[in-house]
């Protein structure tokens, strides 16, 4: 989309917005890049390089990693057309002082060390806050993750529930809930006691939030009392009671939620590890026999809880677009991995606008390993949502220029306050 | 999309054409509104509404009108963004003089007390025809609804079919129908008599369509004969055979749609009660593991039956121009529901128009509860048409702007009076 | 979407690069129309001609061709809106002199004078090559077509599999393959066996790939020896174990493209025959209901076998770059059947020039039967493309024009030459 006068002016006003970003994997204790090979390693560079004929060698832990920067950049030619790319040439424009539009195998000696300067600066993670306009950012936390040694006003605390719903089954998963909440599950009674101890040591810690990525066969249900027991009694090892186990948790996950007033995010229809030997994180795709209604149980049972939804796909957006336009406790949420381009999201995005209350729309978060991602991630949505902004609402008159930077607003920041309470 | 010369021209051409709606449900008893309540109780804004987090106590039946006014007013700041908050625009700027662009909270009163006087016009139903340029309407009809004392001439009536393919198990509607009839159905023959009588009856009183909206699981097959016998001789409590019937009923009313040259309007692809405590009319949502293809046996078995499809999503909608494209008896319908939106509406178009034979589509209908909702309804899909053809046809030198418009009058006028031999 | 100066420059360079097409249906021994009839008598025609009311019986074998064409030009009015009928003006314009924007009825005996003379000139062939810009063009082969008698530099031979995978129940394709071969297929090594003769007979005469259209039930799997011999041992008149075989069939020619290095195209989604008295070639439909994900199997099994990809909708396009963002060995391909319509074309293409890295993507193919089709439907992909590439690159700033172009070829030509090793 062709930027003009209008264009420029919304993305600027949406660019003074401070941001406060709702879903993360930011290692708190390592929030930004050491080099550019911490930028370059980010799954969506690996996977692309690998996709386009790199060989899994230069990824291996005992690769220097300046050689690794200088593998991935040899590949770059080959993918320098995607929205990733546009990423990257934010980021060294933005942080390294960069002024091409381009970069290639022949840059990468001189941007490392250049990375390793200005990311080594003693203050480098609050300059990325500052020069990202970023106010707080929320964690992905595993539930025996340490929430202390960190200001958590700042990065906030999410309690991910992945394995506790999908891996009860093996030992190390048991043993470190045991570990960290001082019961062995065996039954309904001590499942719930184990998560209401996570719940209550998260909240405690100023976490706003429960989040989980499901499969697209996964169809939650309630499962009985006496059932929960039988399967929580014993693990085989063919686990014939996978699906029932799963439900199990996850709803009684749903239960704290309600009781302890978090947020779920529910990030729907990943299929783990399709393509096996993929790079690390660069293995899971989606699976378009799925529906949203295999929720709908779950979105009934709970009017008190709040889900933010997460989606792969155009065709899953236009249902979650209903379901949020339906059901009161259904929120759209950001745009997710395979739905994170410009022109899914300008189509999502346009679909949301016109059809679910502006109050219930998360616009944006940004996924992101480093903090550096931030900037580049959000200011692409931003440049969509202008476009949207522009076309929809201002130029056929519904919107002055300062209204529809309100609805942005709303989107970019005071749903996320309102929603998490912030 | 931003407003231009061509633009506004093309729609000034395609609102001159006047309308006939092939799909709603008015009650030709009371077609108009009586105040704004009958405007902002239509289940778009209730649903928005509640979805928005009212309550549904200003929806009982015994709140007085003004205050279900106010209440639903007082959420319309939450989604004011949507594109059904524009058709609300519309009425009030097009019937009640409403100057504004926008409309909240504290204009309640005013247009409350504004409605009545307008709306208790003694000639306000005929205002509202000239207003919107309507020149007829289809109903939708229960079966055994009364067809006297209206001008089926305007008001058009079509028979509904949904509660004799899936509710005859309930002795409710078998009595109704027996009523209605004088056949007591209880085998193929009895069947087959009884919705001939309905046929003859709606086709002696001007009806111009039969209709049914069918959820995304239903796969129509012919039954034999026999089996017909047996799942009408009697009804089980937990009506096993309820697919069965469901599928010999429907192929019962292809047979009389094929003898009566009636076409059969396909509405593929809701799920009813999906959110259980949603608001009247606010609980229907679809699933998009469903396909056209479930339809191919009925397609081939009635290549004399006219079939209008309406579906609930963009990629239905793909599925259906191609149907469309190479079934003789399939037509594209209207933008239904959860695809009504600018959105959508202007990308299922593109493709149809690209791609399915101009005789073929049925532009648009309104859906609409109440005569008021036509013209905003229609007035979305003609500036969305007026886009797509701009874009499409005319900036491009495919058709000149007159050529265009005649496009649109064959999409909106010229098809529905040929295939309802009007 | 509407043309301006630098869209007008985009194509004109984009159409001076010289095409390899690398999918068709062209026959080798006679490549180019008698006549018009031969334009009108592909498919898109007679069924949209069919589709808009034309009975079948001008398609008759023993119907004078000029007949036929006015039968078919007969109906063109209630088509004349689609983007088929674009190709047919485009082939007007560019090989008969035509200077009309439109054509009708009234113009049949004329244009088919004109074809006839124009058609029939001794070097028509090799003016419709120099017209077009094309280079090379790929067939289809059925396993047992002659390649000898014409020059496989310029129509590239083809492996095409339907027949081997989904008919070796039939006595016929058993015989066939046979003769062919020399090899009576009973068990996994003889299946094996013929399989091999087949890719070396085809690779000594030129071929550069072999290829498939598979149903969207389709999952392929890998079947052990011993229940291949079983499959192949006998075959039953209900062939219960069809699946099973398709599979083994399918996996064996994997296994033959990875051992002669050959591209193996999957042309994913056709349901065949679901309009059962539909015209020739115009009765397949797809199903929304099925996934990439039913490959999974196969594109981790063959690492090292390149699978250029077509599907059918746009849904399924979201799933594709996805994939091909993913997995090495899948590449984009082409704009297929019910999806090559310019507005699926343009956002299945944003897609991909978002997401997929540029060297895996092969921008378009003809899929004629003709060659004269061959000019106009890659005007339409190039006119989308510079759209494309206007709108996300050029404007942007994020291209020069010349680069954009550049982007262009990679995808018109270079990514051909490279994947087909030509
Ligand atoms: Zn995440
Ligand atoms: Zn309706
Ligand atoms: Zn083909």
């Amino acid at each position: 989309m062709a930027a003009d006068k209008l264009h420029g002016d919304l993305v600027a006003a949406l660019t003074a917005i401070p941001l406060i970003d709702p879903h993360s994997h930011i290692d708190p204790y390592a929030p930004t890049s050491r080099t550019l090979d911490d930028i370059l390693g980010y799954h969506y560079y690996t996977e692309l390089a690998h996709s386009a004929g790199m060989s899994q060698a230069p990824l291996a832990a005992d690769v220097p990693p300046v050689e690794r920067v200088r593998a991935i950049l040899g590949h770059i030619d080959r993918f320098n057309n995607t929205a990733q790319y546009r990423w990257l040439i934010d980021i060294l424009q933005s942080f390294l002082g960069w002024e091409s539009n381009h970069v290639s195998a022949a840059d990468a000696d001189a941007l490392f060390a250049k990375s390793e300067a200005v990311f080594g600066q003693a203050d480098w993670e609050q300059q990325v806050f500052e020069k990202t306009n970023l106010e707080k950012i929320f964690l992905t936390n595993e539930f025996d993750d340490s929430l202390e040694g960190f200001d958590t006003a700042r990065y906030v605390p999410c309690l991910r529930t992945d394995g506790l719903v999908f891996q009860l089954n093996l030992p190390v998963i048991r043993e470190r809930l045991a570990k960290r909440t001082g019961i062995q599950v065996g039954d309904a009674a001590t499942l719930r006691a184990a998560i209401r101890k996570l719940f209550e040591h998260f909240v405690a810690h100023g976490a706003r939030a429960c989040a989980i990525s499901l499969p697209p066969s996964f169809t939650p249900v309630h499962i009985p009392s006496a059932e929960i027991d039988r399967v929580l009694s014993g693990f085989e090892p063919n686990d014939a009671d996978a699906a029932v186990r799963a439900s199990a948790v996850f709803w009684t996950i749903a239960e704290c939620c309600r009781e302890f007033a978090l947020p779920f995010d529910l990030m729907i229809g990943v299929n783990r590890r399709v393509y096996r030997n993929g790079v690390y994180q660069g293995q899971d795709l989606f699976d378009s026999r799925t529906s949203l209604v295999q929720y709908q149980e779950l979105f009934n049972a709970f009017p008190d809880v709040v889900f933010p939804v997460s989606v792969l796909s155009s065709f899953q957006n236009q249902e979650l677009v209903s379901h949020s336009w339906i059901f009161p406790n259904v929120i759209t949420s950001g745009h997710w991995w395979y739905s994170n381009i410009p022109t899914y999201i300008a189509s999502d995005l346009r679909a949301r606008l016109q059809a679910v209350p502006k109050t219930k729309q998360i616009g944006y978060y940004s996924d992101a390993y480093k903090l550096e991602f931030v900037r580049p991630k959000f200011g692409m949505y931003r440049s969509v949502l202008a476009h949207v902004l522009a076309d929809e609402f201002v130029r056929p008159g519904i919107l002055s220029e300062t209204q529809a930077v309100e609805l942005g607003r709303q989107l970019l920041r005071e749903n996320v306050r309102q929603i998490f309470k912030i």
